[in-house]
């Protein structure tokens, strides 16, 4: 390349991308902003830069720190496979394998964080600008960042790289934003993915974001974005996709797999639309509105929560219990239209014994409208999986196909807490699925058969 | 590289794509079709090129002549930024901001079109050729189309910057095609973003078109097209998203904001899909069916409208009024389904004074299906808004997340006009929300609480 | 590039890309192989590398077999154009053409299977990988795949190019895999476009492929994958998009056009979502659920049958008759929700003739849940169709623009067989449109106008 915008860091003059990429980085940032120091010059000035990264084994040690606009970082191979297999599967077995870490164009994380450091500390990349204007059209693509290890959370497990613990975060922007794009990567073992506070018109799309402890988190407050058509799939821990305080945030076709403490959980939320996902989970609460979210669109969403079919990981959950609802609602005016909802779950693993598991679960809120969702609810019957761990994909997909022979479980489709009112629920429930004051909201069940 | 289909504007000989990457780029298209000249040659023969624009701030005087196929013009960066909060900006903040213009791989559109030229001459792209096939495969991804400012409308208003007039187009198509692509752009302060007449299998993709005139505008004829995760933006004169005579298209996952006189604009158009999108919009008419647009699906879709909270921009609007409808459908055998609407205003500013703002209104047509939206319509307390105009991000995001303390707004949900026979309203609007003839055409309200 | 994990085809120093970029691809893959040799180096060792593929024709004699993770195959241009309109036009017309072939970055597949040995010995780029783990994250992107002629299929029809077959196939995976992307592609005259067996996170998104006999397989069984945002038509035999055993699939905002002996062909298929998606389809049985598809979600998709309007493809069809249903569902507990059917044919095509097509028929199965869908069926007047053959464009959309002066064809809305039980239909036809035992099964139907 001619231009002096196209950086690759296998070529660039100082340091070692090999030993230290985050380094080698922050010395381009640097070259650029020497460069590039007039705001405006002929209609021009600060166009940015661009750094490649080719496919490779890079470790960052230094953080890199970003505080230019028009940045873009790109890789090419988002290099995600699974270190949780991977660590679950015996010594003896893995000396057999072909490859055992992620790759494409792969940064493996070797900072050390303090814990008390905060989130931004254990950062590999971590955006922050103060002044004006916010900094604007940063873009992260088809690159992978891998946290290499979970560490040990005290518990007493003996489990380390089960925690979905490191302190470390994929990439941390910490001031306003505007029109950043975070495509294509690949990020794996971090604590959190991705963590954007205050944004406006983000886009998180395609992405492969899993086996991290969190995934997509959107902090401080916000508008405008979208998350859309990712894989996305965090630690029994933590949130796949959170936010708060924002606005107008639409998140759509994403598959969001297990586990996940919840697969998406908006506290204040407002305005902003799911629609179009896939979500699948090990637990309840797998969509919780917390904060008083109001006037948000839930369509179209297909919501299956089963139990952990994987032997290593059967012993965590969220701790939350089948009475808590599979969709946890504090918030007014919101529309939850055209779901599919499965819940398949052997009676001996329902929380607590015998109780009827709740699906939608109004706590708090007026005015909402719950509207021809079909709430499917069996009982599986679980087996002993005596499958090698290494075996973790055909485990999976078994307890996934397996809908024949299912019975019918009794559950409350929904139920509305004394003390909201306003709320209208229909086609979603029989006449006895559903709970809630009458006198106070409107109700249509779903009809059932004349016989 | 090796490959002489491979142009990189800052190493190619002639020009000085820094001056004027337009006659540039012209260079380079001439040489390819000097090369590839044969249309049959071993089985191939004319597989076009790419023409790399790396980050950088390129001039464009020239404008750029598209003739052949298989071309793909592509930068690495859409560097947006909001032109319009700096352009609404006092001089004396402005001169410690760090960065003013647009970056990434950016065009700065320097043409001066005459008025009576028509838009094909703003063009900065310009695609057309006649003759068989029709011209396939074009594409423009990644990179910035700046039309710099806007221009003074002689409307006496002296604001020359926040008319969205400047008679420049980023990308026009004046000819039949198929399969062409436009992806990863950034458009920006261009009275057209993107024209495309006669397109086939058109793919219009996580762009970024904001701060135009009006962003999408498919014209002429045409089919099978799919406009999907952009994030997309109108000025109050123009159209977000535009279509007339079109059958087949896809407008799905767009987060599509304020302004634009409005959101979505069909004429002509039908049996296509509007699924699955935010719309948010400061006037009504935000969704417009004309001229008979016929088995549409709109459905799970989020639209916002409330009133405009920057203060330059809110002695704008686009001219309608309350009574015109949110959503206004003049076609048949259209489905409005699981759609969430909400309205906020402060009833000082609903026109004319005192009345009933309608929602959906069916002005002609047979057989439609409305069901199953919600509508929230709510009146919030304006307050005087005295932060300064650099303040835009907060000032939005502030308006957006107050959902707290709002009233109950009486509106009409659905009004449809008499002459419309056969169309059928269920659970969008309770009783007395709905007004039609219903000998002529089917209702079921919305439950109400039986208290 | 310094980067020894990037190559470019064309700089090479083994074997000439343009007589054969197979031979030149496993040089590449053999050389990867060669310099990446152990497992765990450092926290790596296996990164993988990516070959880059400019735009040009490019001859492939020999099969490329991927065996390494993270490799990704990436050019500059999908190259798509119609084929299929060129093969039916005349000779003479097409001596005027421009071009005559697709391009971008394309690959000439001139391979010759024999029938017998298997659709993988017929594919342009085969992935197989024995041992563990699954092989992963092998992308393509960009490029274009052309099987360049269909054969003769002894039919008798003498009509070679139309046949949809030639053993050919773009991309088959032949063994487990984990995270792989196909994104961007164009495919083109091929048997088969895109065949993955055992798949688990893969992407499919973003692509061309039509006019292929069929056009996106998913075989053998997996899980948690996607299909979405892309333009997909397979040939009259085929299908457009089909899945065995998989559970947790996303398929969202395609374009699916005809032809296609299916839009999408779900067999033993459970818990995954259609939803957003624009299907077209000149037959029945455009979307097929067989073998106890259960738990799945198809909502706010556009479906439109009308008839073949171009002449040269008037006498194909996919055998199936109007009692078949449009959407023919054989499995349990599904939903169907907010989805537009239209439903246009002349009645003089109906077969058998005078029979009320069927637009969902549940041959089998229970619980499944069709709630808020909007028929609409209407006898179009066809015209005699003497347009050019080269006027394909035109003749389609003229055929698709044609919403006026339609009249009301009487289909049945609904039917499902007897045996089935605990279904329910609401809202998605009028009491006399639906066939179904409504003492086994719930029912409501679309209110009519009173008068």
């Amino acid at each position: 390349m001619a231009s002096e915008n196209f950086y690759d860091v296998t070529c660039y003059h100082a340091g070692n991308p090999y030993e230290d990429i985050g380094s080698v980085i922050n010395s381009i940032i640097a070259d650029i902003k020497s460069r590039q120091t007039v705001p405006d010059l002929n209609g021009g000035g600060k166009p940015g830069a661009v750094i490649y990264i080719p496919p490779g084994d890079y470790r960052l040690v230094t953080q890199v720190v970003i505080d230019v606009s028009y940045l873009k970082i790109a890789g090419s191979g988002h290099g995600f496979t699974s270190s949780s297999i991977r660590f679950n599967t015996p010594a003896d077995e893995l000396a057999q394998w072909r490859e055992v870490w992620p790759g494409g164009s792969r940064i493996r994380v070797d900072i050390s964080p303090e814990a008390t450091d905060g989130e931004a500390a254990g950062a590999a990349f971590y955006v922050k600008r103060t002044g004006n204007p916010r900094i604007s059209s940063v873009e992260f693509a088809d690159f992978c960042i891998d946290g290499l290890h979970f560490i040990d959370d005290g518990s007493g497990q003996n489990d380390a790289e089960n925690t979905y613990k490191n302190g470390k975060t994929g990439i941390y922007v910490g001031s306003a934003n505007d029109s950043f794009r975070i495509t294509g990567m690949g990020l794996i073992y971090l604590e959190h993915g991705v963590t954007v506070h205050d944004a406006d018109a983000l886009a998180i799309d395609n992405n492969f974001i899993a086996e991290c402890g969190n995934c997509i988190e959107l902090k401080g407050m916000g508008q405008a974005s979208r998350i859309a058509n990712n894989f996305v799939g965090a630690g029994y821990r933590g949130h796949s996709i959170y936010a708060e305080n924002y606005g107008g945030i639409l998140v759509s076709s994403n598959n969001v797999f297990p586990r996940g403490a919840s697969s998406i959980y908006f506290s204040g939320v407002v305005r902003s639309s799911i629609t179009g996902n896939r979500f699948h989970s090990f637990y309840p609460g797998m969509l919780v509105f917390a904060a008083n979210s109001c006037e948000n669109l839930v369509s179209s969403n297909h919501f299956l929560r089963d139990r952990e079919p994987w032997a290593p990981m059967q012993k965590y959950d969220n701790g939350l219990d089948d009475l808590f609802g599979l969709l946890h609602i504090d918030g007014s005016n919101n529309s939850f239209i055209a779901n599919h909802i499965s819940e398949t779950i052997d009676t001996q693993y329902i929380k607590p014994l015998g109780v009827k598991p709740v699906i939608v679960h109004v706590v708090a809120g007026n005015g909402n409208y719950i509207a021809n969702n079909h709430i499917v609810a069996t009982t599986e019957m679980s087996h002993i999986n005596d499958a090698a761990n290494s075996a973790c994909f055909s485990t999976q997909v078994g307890a996934l196909l397996s809908t024949n022979n299912l019975k019918t479980l009794e559950v409350t489709a929904v139920l509305v807490q004394r003390g909201s009112v306003r709320n209208t629920v229909l086609d979603s429930g029989s006449d006895d699925q559903v709970e809630m004051d009458r006198t106070m909201n409107a109700f249509r069940g779903t009809p059932v058969p004349r016989q």
